[in-house]
Order: structure tokens, then C-alpha cells, then sequence
């Protein structure tokens, strides 16, 4: 949505092409040189950061408008993309508190049942990718982007601290279950990248063997034969995410190859 | 919903009092002596078995209403209800599939727009309970409940039975993150008591002392000092869930002691 008439159109008619009282917010984990970072939005007039959201079509599946969505606000595309919670218990989520403002900043008449200012419960995804191979466009409903280090997220719009902090305890849980990393390092990749990789998204210090150790026995990793020469003594085995277990968590979300 | 003029109160102003186009399902597991079965209704005229469900009222806090839900319905309070995923992406989601079907059976006219046969999304909860200490009551628009063997789930209503798939996947997932035994078990209870519920639930044999030695490191659960007798030589360690996991499994979902 680039134009004012596109505006115009999606909030006088947006009730016939998308489901009211539920939306979706993405919480995209952008990593990249021992950094954890999350994609902000800022959103015109509001004067505040946010996540990328929107509405799903009214015949189009839900999974299908996350990825369309996370595709229309920021480029990115074919990311493993996986839902972990419906936020509908805060106040905030009354989209009703902020009504006035909203309709002055687009300049639109609030009238009583406008399908743009009903309640609406927000479903949540997150992503995590590497922040330095994606490009993030803007559209008419927002004015800047930034990768906010995961440390020093300012106060967001609505409950959406909730948000990104439930993603990242989710995100914590799963490191043991699914191949998290898959789409942020090499195919072959050495234990201490992988630790460093580990490490900052818990954001604590792991001890380097029992880590590997513990990653090899939940079969999630295999450590193969071949080395990596990195200097006259120094040739680290290589090891590989074991694909039946990354075929597992096929069945736990949305994975696509980045 | 009991009588005939509350139906047609609800089929004629439901919109008013609740959100449209999302909806709650919950997948109620039962244990007790060694058996994990599901709670099903059966819905009056639509011919199969199905989930126990509702909506959402217009000003109701999303966790209030999947408890409220779940006390109408079955007469259950003050459990561990967990959400587990949104479910919107099989066509049979879309309720407009069956609404002749449903309009007939419930004697109302369908005319385009109705809210009751808008496109659903279901927002899906699991419980754990022992459901030899449960009664289930119905309503006007169920006719018949079973507690279903997880082994036994006949084709369900809708795209229930991947729900119900999905719920149990997920509850052994968490099996080894939350206390999910807590409400099943006595306060104090023997390794072979709750190594009969997890085999139970993960449908599988456990070697009884990894098993053991698992949980206990993890930190779900503490030995004792204190033993029960149960024989002239028999006199097993007691064990207990540790409190403060379970604290942390708060913050993961809505918990009640039960």
C-alpha cells in the first residue's frame, strides 16, 4: 500500500477483502556477527516502533498471509516463519484506545463501527534470519525501519513488548528442539560457531563441551569426518544439523529454505 | 445456551455480543489408570463428534474466555489451560461449507453475511485433567459426550482431528518442560507413578531409571527423604514436582490449581 487512494480504499472497503477482529504481527530475529537484533517499524504519526503486521484475506490461509504480509512490509521472502501465540488479554489490543488518533493522522471520519477500529486479537509469528542479507522497504503506513538489538528495545506501540518477549522465550525453548540455526550458518559449520551462535540468543555464556555434547546427543547436530584447516595446528571438526530432525520440525511449523 | 429462545437470540445477535470470524476450541485430556483419552461432543443433528467450543465476547480478555468456555460447556473450573496454535488454513475451516446443513438443523434462514457462517479461525487450548473426577453436562447444542482412548479418535467434525493431532504433539513436547503431571499425581509421588503417566502420554515404553534420573535432572522433580512403605521390603523414595519450574510454566500459559 504505496498511495493515498490505496489508503482511502483499504479503510472505507478493507472489511470486504479482509477478516475483521484478528490480525497478524511478526516478530522477525535478524542475527548476524554475534549480534541479536529484531526488525522495528516506525509508524507514521503514531510516534512509536512496532512490529510489521496486517490483515488476513478473507478465503486466504492463515499461513499463507503470514508469509504474504511479512513479504509486502519488508521484501523478505521464503523464511521460516512459525506462530506461537494469540495475544488478545491486554486492554491495548482494544484498538479502540488510540481510535482518534489513528483517524486523525490518516485523515479519515471515525464513525462508530468502522471495521479499522473494532478489537482485534493480533497472531503472532516469528522469523529469524540474518539481518545483513535483508533489505527492508517502507510503505505508506510507516516511515522507517531499524534492527533493534534484543538488550535495548524502547517502548512499543500497543502490548507489543509482550509480544516480542514471548517470541523470545519461545525462541529460547525451541533452540533444543529445532535446527534454529539452520538458516544462519554455513552448511558445515564448526563448534564455535554454532556456541557463539547459541550463546547470544540465550544471551548467556555456555560451556563450549557439554554444549556440542549436548546438541550431538538430542540428535539435532552430527559431527562428520572432514575437518576445516584454520591454521598450522588448529583443523576443527565439522559437523552438519541432522536433516530428519529439521524434517521434524516441518510438522511443528512453517519452514521454508532461505 | 439451554432453551430454543436463546438459540435464536444467539443465531440473531451473537455479532453484537461476539467477535465474528474467530472462535475457541479446546482439546481436554483425561487420565486416569494408565488410559489418555479426549473429551468429544457430539452436535445435535450434524451427524459426528467434535470438540468442545465457542466464541469470544466482544470485550472479554482471551484467556477469560477459553476458562469460560470450558466451564459452559463441560462444568470444569480452575484448570491448566494452555493455548496451543491458530488453526486457519483447511478450507474446512471456512463454515460456510455446511451451512445449509447447519441452518437446517438449527431451523434458521440463511441469508448472505450472517455472522454464525462467516469464515472461522479456531483458536486452539489443551487441559490435562483425570477425568474420573469430572461430569460433563450438554446443551441445546450437543447431545451426547464421550471420553474418547487418544488411539481411538473417530473422524472428526470440520479440521478437528489435526487439532486434536497437534494438541498431542504438543503436550509431549512440553512433557519435559512443564509439570504437566501436577494435577494428576498425588502431592508426593514414586517414580513408578509418574513413569506410568509419562508412558501413558507419550504412548511408549520409558526405561524406568533414565527416565528417572531425566526428570530429576531437568529439575522438574526432587527426591525426598521421606519413603512409603507399601511392603515388608518395599519402601520406594518419594518425589515431588519443583515449585519454582512450576512457577516458571506461569509465565508459559494460564495455569490454576485444579
Amino acid at each position: 500500500m504505496n498511495s493515498r487512494e490505496e489508503l482511502d480504499d483499504f479503510l472505507k472497503n478493507g472489511h470486504k477483502q479482509y477478516l475483521s477482529h484478528v490480525s497478524i504481527d511478526s516478530v522477525i530475529f535478524g542475527y548476524h556477527d554475534q549480534q541479536l537484533k529484531i526488525l522495528l517499524l516506525r509508524w507514521k504519526g503514531l510516534n512509536g516502533w512496532g512490529l510489521p503486521g496486517g490483515f488476513i484475506q478473507r478465503r486466504e490461509p492463515l499461513s499463507q498471509a503470514a508469509l504474504r504480509i511479512l513479504r509486502e512490509r519488508t521484501g523478505l521472502d521464503n523464511i521460516f516463519l512459525q506462530q506461537f501465540h494469540v495475544f488478545g488479554d491486554s486492554p491495548y489490543r482494544l484498538r479502540e484506545r488510540s481510535v482518534e488518533e489513528i483517524a486523525d493522522v490518516f485523515e479519515v471520519e471515525v464513525d462508530s463501527g468502522h471495521w479499522f477500529f473494532e478489537r482485534t486479537l493480533s497472531i503472532a509469528y516469528f522469523a529469524l534470519v540474518d539481518y545483513a542479507r535483508v533489505s527492508v522497504t517502507t510503505d505508506f503506513f510507516t516511515e522507517a525501519y531499524q534492527w533493534c538489538d534484543v538488550k535495548e528495545i524502547p517502548q512499543l506501540l500497543f502490548d507489543q513488548n509482550e509480544v516480542v518477549e514471548k517470541a523470545l522465550a519461545t525462541l529460547r525453548l525451541q533452540m533444543y528442539h529445532q535446527p534454529i540455526g539452520y538458516n544462519l550458518l554455513p552448511e558445515k559449520f564448526t563448534l564455535p560457531e554454532i556456541h557463539s551462535l547459541y550463546e547470544t540468543i540465550l544471551g548467556k555464556k555456555l560451556d563450549p563441551w557439554n554444549f556440542g555434547k549436548k546438541l550431538v546427543n538430542l540428535g539435532l547436530i552430527k559431527r562428520l569426518s572432514e575437518r576445516r584447516s584454520i591454521g598450522a595446528h588448529r583443523s576443527p571438526y565439522l559437523y552438519q544439523f541432522e536433516k530428519e530432525v529439521y524434517e521434524h520440525a516441518l510438522t511443528q511449523g512453517i519452514i521454508h529454505t532461505y
